[in-house]
């Protein structure tokens, strides 16, 4: 559908610079270069090779550029490209953007070079995303999933899973066309090994998605406690040692100040609902359900209580209003330089939240009592993600996979209620098309285009 | 002073972007790539030649990227130049660059790697210098006159001047040497003949800057005359006419209104006066002297009158408050349609302002009359332009012309009365200094430093 249009855009950002770098893709990209383009030396265009010359329009001299052409397969595209790198003026830049459009090339869509790419086979579909992921990267982490994805190592992980289910799924076929014969060719047992594998690993996969489609905007901590449980305190201290803090927004409530905080390569957003509770009468009312709101936002909540601190029920009660499912709760005894051997809190936790972990002990004012809580910050972060050498980032991925683990175990279902194969092979094959999707077996034209429109233009 | 530092910069704009293109030049660039450059095809790197890889940090990979490596001295800089041209996210942009810097690579100032170019004798210094008006060039002009320079017009032009004076004074020097026999090497009247040609030469070229100091900004164009002449009507026609508005801008003046206007690629920075006068009160007080301001920071006055005024002083009194000598003024006698044969303001001006020309017919809502109008102000700014094949846009330059004109004239005074030839030397190689400065004689390290502080990083 692409391949008949030669294409052009500019590449590098728009704005003054010292170079610009035009892309021009498509059959007809080398034949118009060689109308346009006069190399200094007297030689011929080459593959691959840098050449110094001038762009002109009949005797108009328009720049003096470099030139490299690369030919099909060997581009980034896979058709004809050629890249010129002319000075960094827009007035040059329009002008041999438009020169190229009066010899009927077309101004390139969002990602239309990255499509390309795709639609010719360079990349799969989620290697390509890996594009748009890694030019928006921002840290360390979501740099490096995007590298990953880039250099496949997603796309050969799903495409094991699919294998796998395709390889039984061709075995659960031949045993249709004898299924007078009764005859099993795939077999039974290891094939629900290989379910509850898969089930596992897709799990892994969609709960690497929490942290995943977070590491760009930063992960979203709340510090929440009771009034004086040190929760500003925390915030100062982890604020004062870190000079990369990036900036400070308000919240989307007045009363909400957010932080950013990068610790070894991750980003988090501190939430601080310090300001949530000013007057006693507030905390029933508004305080608590404000809590309780940024809790649910938060992939990860940081709990504080004084050791000093008697009213057992006012911490049980915060702790019970804490009913998110999406946040981990970390539990910290803060002030434990005033500890003095009084673990009832402890005691009201392992009774009435077994889930949460026993409370760690923290003083806001030691730098190293912060590490330690900075540490353990990163730990949730890194247990969760690296249960999966796979990290998901992207929700059209997220939901293939949330779907295609919908159908494993309705197969597993199925499998349990010894349902024929044939009704079988039709949940198998919808778990295979929703893993292909990740990588791009699509067969809708608008999907691709809704993934590419959120490409730059140029790439 | 620069060629033992390797220098590294960032040359696309800032910003995200599909591709960011980032040089490395110096003696190091080469073998420092090497180590955190490798090749996805195993073969070494060759000269010219674009290759794809990663750019590693020991294991870890930071980008896929396409490198083109530009051996010394056929490069940008004259040294041995790396491009990378990696994925345009500020993230990878910045990490490619300071796995670099880590090596002891320096980040580039501005224009440091034109301003090596310069000292390795690649570009002389008004081609470098031209690299940056290019780069900013934003009307057709303006472009054509920086590529005329890029390309080495304007050097050779300035060269050919330069030798002439230099091939005379060596004759001058020579007399020098032989003085004590009264010989003449030099012969005077060829000699009074090459300065009277210079003198002129060098008139017109600075007789250019008039307009190539205000091709970028567009040339600043007063409306003038006393209400109701048309000076609103003209400037609507103008605008309405034209899509080309580019915007609406508040003068330094809140009376003063600035709309852009371009004809042919000429930008005009057109200014309504029509504003000034608002009571007959202020005519006299501040109405004038706003008027006479606008006059003399315009290089063009549209002068207009109505063909049925009759108040001839009033006329008179105008045109003599516009007494700028940098503006030329163009008269036309509006409302052309009422016109009844009464030539009483024509007949005015020649007798008190025998430098105008007659005034021209205009009538506003007629649109050839309009286009007549648009192509006198080209005309005018064409006819001071093509007085010279070279154009001055820079300040530096003007400067140098002015200075060595000085010294021109002075010599053709020394020559007149007959002053030694070792004095007339003085002066003439005085000249010769001023000129050579245009294409690079220059002896200050911090006059360097000057012009290309002005340059973008990275180019």
């Amino acid at each position: 559908m692409y391949s008949e249009n030669t294409i052009i855009a500019l590449s590098t950002p728009e704005g003054i610079g010292a170079i610009g770098v035009i892309r021009i893709s498509g059959k007809k990209s080398f034949s118009l270069l060689s109308k346009v383009f006069k190399p200094l030396k007297k030689e011929k265009v080459k593959e691959n090779v840098a050449q110094v010359g001038w762009i002109k329009e009949k005797e108009r001299l328009i720049d003096k550029v470099v030139v490299t052409f690369f030919k099909n397969p060997n581009s980034y595209t896979g058709e004809d490209l050629v890249e010129i790198s002319c000075h960094g003026s827009k007035y040059v830049i329009n002008e041999i953007i438009n020169l190229f459009i009066k010899y009927g090339v077309i101004p390139a869509g969002p990602g239309e070079f990255t499509l390309r790419s795709f639609l010719n086979g360079k990349l799969d579909l989620s290697q390509a995303e890996a594009v748009a992921d890694l030019i928006s990267s921002e840290s360390k982490i979501s740099h490096e999933v995007a590298i990953n994805q880039i250099r496949g190592g997603f796309s050969k992980k799903i495409n094991k899973l699919k294998n796998d289910l395709v390889d039984f799924a061709s075995l659960l076929t031949l045993e249709l066309d004898f299924s007078g014969e009764d005859v099993e060719f795939a077999d039974r047992k290891k094939f629900t090994t290989l379910l509850i594998k898969l089930e596992s690993e897709l799990k892994k996969i969609q709960n690497s998605y929490k942290y995943g489609s977070v590491f760009k905007e930063g992960i979203p901590v709340a510090i929440m406690g009771k009034p004086n449980s040190g929760k500003s305190s925390l915030l100062n201290s982890l604020m004062n040692e870190e000079k990369s803090i990036v900036s400070e927004i308000q919240g989307t409530t007045r009363d909400i100040i957010e932080d950013y905080l990068i610790i070894e390569g991750t980003k988090f957003r501190l939430i601080d609902t310090a300001g949530l509770r000013k007057t006693k009468d507030e905390i029933e009312a508004i305080g608590v359900d404000k809590a309780l709101k940024v809790a649910n936002k938060s992939k990860i909540v940081l709990f504080l209580y004084d050791s000093t601190d008697n009213d057992i029920n006012g911490i049980k009660e915060q702790l019970s209003s804490l009913k998110s499912d999406s946040a981990e709760i970390i539990v910290f005894q803060n002030k434990i330089d005033l500890y003095q051997g009084d673990d009832s809190v402890k005691t009201m936790i392992k009774q009435n939240f077994p889930k949460l972990q026993d409370p760690l002990p923290l003083c806001t004012f030691k730098s190293e009592s912060v590490e330690f809580l900075k540490k353990e910050l990163l730990n949730k972060v890194n247990l969760s993600i690296n249960q999966s050498d796979t990290i998901i980032t992207n929700i059209r991925h997220y939901n293939a996979v949330n779907n295609a683990l919908k159908e494993i175990i309705k197969v597993k279902k199925d499998m349990q209620e010894n349902i024929p194969s044939d009704l079988i092979s039709v949940d198998l094959n919808s778990a295979i098309k929703h893993i292909g999707e990740i990588t791009g077996d699509i067969d809708s034209e608008d999907i691709l285009k809704n993934i590419f429109s959120n490409f730059c233009i140029g790439k």
